[in-house]
C-alpha cells in the first residue's frame, strides 16, 4: 500500500472561495453585518466529485498511490486574518469539506484537520475542534506554528504556551504536521521561502529543547522534506552536539518525521542517504506548490513516487517503510480508521 | 590557490565586547551620557595577533588554504540595537579592526566590509562606509536584508529601497554577501535557523523579480550552500519556470553564487551535483557555525575544504572554480588587491 501523508484540498468548489473572499472582506472591515451566511454556501456533491476525479483521484491513478492523507489548503487556512471567531468558522467549513471528500471516497482519502488558531490566541482553543474532527475519523492536524501569516512572532514550539494541545494530541493520539499557511509578509513567498523557512525553524526550536522529555509521545511531522535540515544536516548535527544533545536520529527517533516533498532526485537521494529511514514519510503535497511537468524528466515535479522508486541506496524494505508502514505508525489511528472507511 | 570567501573575525579582543556591551546597555537605556568613549578602546597588535594566529591562521595551515575574505563577526552587527548612529559608531570600529588584522597579514587576509544598516533607515545611508572601507583595500560587503533580526520586515531585495546601494556596488564593483546578523526573535536560532532562512528567503525574493535587468553587474553571495535551495532546486526550478522565468542556471548565471559552508559530505555531493559549478564559491565561516570536530569522522565540522576535495563527480578543473577562480571573478577587485598586498 502507498500512503501519501501529505495532500492538501486545493481544488475546492468556487463557492467556497467566494465565501471566503467576503468573510475576509467583513473582517478586514470589521463589519459583523457584511459576513457571509454558512448556510449560504452552495458546494454540490457533484462538483466535489469533479474537482477530485479529474485531479487527485486522476493523479492517485497515473502516479500508483494507493491512499492520501488530505487536508484543507494549507496556504487557505490563512490564520492571520480576522479573529478568533472568523477563524473558528473558517476552520470548520474547511473540515467539514474534507469530511465530504473522505465520506465521498472512502477508500482515498483520509482526514487531517486544519485548526482554528489566531494571532495571539492559546492554542488551548484549538481543542475542541480537533476532538471534533477525530470523532469525525480525522487521524491528525496541521499546526501552524507562526498564525501571524510571516512574522514569526509566537513562542517557539516548545512553549509551554502549547502545552496544553499537546496534551490533548497525545490523548487523542494523533500527531501534527507542523505546517505554516499562506504568507502576508511581502518578503517572503509563500511556497518558495516561507513553507520551507517554518520547517527549518520548527526544527530547531525542537532539538534543543526537552520537548520529548515532557512528551515522550508527541509526534511532529516536518513537510517538506524537513525544510533545509537534510541538506545542513552537519550544521544541525554540530549544534546539537555543541549543546550536550544526543545525535539528531536519536532526538529524532519516535517524535519527529519527515516527509518528501522534495521535488528532484538528488533531493530525495540526499534525504535518504542522511536521514533515518524510520523517519521520512511518502508524501507528494499534491495538488499543491508547484505544479506542471518537469521539462527535463516529462514528469511531474511533484511526482515524487518517481524519486523515491529510483533512490540510490534503498532497499525494497526502504521504500515499504516509506511508502507504508512509517506511516501507519506515526499516525496512529489510520490502521483503523482505513479498516473503518473500507467497510 | 585555496580562497576562503567567507571569514569573520569571531576571535575579537576581549576589549571590544567591553565596548559592545557598554554601548548596548547605554543604547537600550537611551542613555547618550553612558556612551563608551571610542578612544578608550583597548586592542593591542599582540592581542590581535594571539587572537589570529592561534585560530584563524593556525586552521590555514593545517587545512591547507592561503587566504581568507575576512569581515566582522556577523552574528555581532547586530543593526536592530540602538539607532544609526549607534550602527555607524560600530561598524567602523569593527571594519577598522578588520583594516588591522588584514595590515597585520597581508597574505592570509583581505577584507569585506560590514554596513551601518539601521532598522527602517535607507540602504543608501551605507554607502560612505563602503567607499571607506574599498579605500582601504576591502573588496567587499555584507549586506543584511533584515535589519530588525528575526522578524523580516523590510522591503524585499528586490524593492527599489535597496537600489541605490546597488548603484554604489556596481560602480565600485564590489559583490555583496547576503548575511543577516545575530537573531533577537525566540523564534529562530542565529545560527541554526536564521541564517539559513535569510538564504533561502534572499534567493526566492530575487528569482521572480527583475533584478539584473536593472542590475545586470550586480553580484551577491548567498552563503551557507545558499541556505534551502539546492535541497529544493527542483520546488525553486519549477515555480520559477510556472512564473515565466528561465532554468535558474540562466537566473544565477553571472549574479548569484552560493558559498560551500555546508558542513557534512552528502550536503556538499548535493550542492556540487545541482548547482553550476560555476557559481559555487568554497568558504568555511570558520571559525563560526559550528566549532569542534565531527565525532563520526574526527575532523571540523566546518573543515569544508575536505568535503570538496572529494565531493563526486568534480573534476580538477571544477576545484580550481571553486577553490579560487570563480572567487576571484566575483570579487574583481581581489586580483589587484593580493597583489597590492604581496608588495
Amino acid at each position: 500500500m502507498i500512503i501519501d501523508c501529505h495532500g492538501h484540498y486545493t481544488t475546492e468548489p468556487k463557492d467556497l472561495h467566494r465565501f471566503r473572499k467576503e468573510q475576509t472582506a467583513a473582517a478586514n472591515a470589521k463589519d459583523k453585518a457584511a459576513m457571509p451566511a454558512r448556510s449560504g454556501l452552495k458546494m454540490s456533491d457533484d462538483e466535489i466529485k469533479e474537482s477530485i476525479e479529474g485531479n487527485q483521484l486522476k493523479l492517485q491513478r497515473e502516479r500508483g498511490t494507493d491512499l492520501t492523507i488530505f487536508s484543507p489548503r494549507a496556504s487557505g487556512m490563512g490564520h492571520h486574518i480576522g479573529d478568533e471567531a472568523v477563524s473558528t468558522e473558517w476552520t470548520e467549513i474547511c473540515n467539514d469539506l474534507i469530511h465530504r471528500v473522505v465520506t465521498l471516497y472512502p477508500k482515498n482519502f483520509i482526514g487531517v484537520c486544519q485548526l482554528p488558531q489566531s494571532q495571539g490566541v492559546s492554542p488551548k482553543n484549538s481543542i475542541a475542534e480537533l476532538e471534533r474532527c477525530v470523532k469525525m475519523g480525522f487521524v491528525g492536524c496541521n499546526l501552524n506554528p507562526d498564525p501571524s501569516g510571516g512574522y514569526f512572532n509566537s513562542p517557539p514550539l516548545t512553549d509551554k504556551w502549547w502545552y496544553p494541545f499537546y496534551e490533548k494530541m497525545v490523548e487523542l493520539d494523533v500527531p501534527a504536521m507542523i505546517h505554516v499557511s499562506g504568507c502576508c509578509n511581502p518578503a517572503m513567498h509563500t511556497t518558495g521561502s516561507y513553507y520551507l523557512n517554518a520547517d527549518t525553524m520548527a526544527f530547531m526550536q525542537i532539538i534543543l529543547s526537552d520537548l520529548f522529555k515532557d512528551f515522550p509521545k508527541l509526534k511532529f511531522i516536518i513537510p517538506h522534506g524537513g525544510g533545509a535540515v537534510p541538506f545542513h544536516w552537519g550544521r544541525f548535527r554540530g549544534i546539537a552536539l555543541n549543546n550536550g544533545k544526543p545525535e539528531l536520529a536519536e532526538i529524532m527517533a519516535n517524535n519527529i518525521f519527515f516527509d518528501t516533498c522534495v521535488y528532484h532526485q538528488p533531493g530525495i537521494d540526499l534525504l535518504t542517504r542522511v536521514v533515518p529511514i524510520d523517519n521520512i514519510l511518502f508524501a507528494s503535497e499534491m495538488v499543491g506548490a508547484v505544479k506542471g511537468n518537469d521539462p527535463k524528466t516529462g514528469f511531474g515535479f511533484d511526482d515524487t513516487k518517481r524519486y523515491v522508486d529510483k533512490a540510490a541506496g534503498l532497499t525494497d524494505a526502504d521504500r515499504a517503510k516509506i511508502f507504508e508502514h512509517n506511516t501507519m505508525r506515526v499516525f496512529s489511528r489510520l490502521k483503523a480508521q482505513i479498516a473503518k472507511q473500507a467497510a
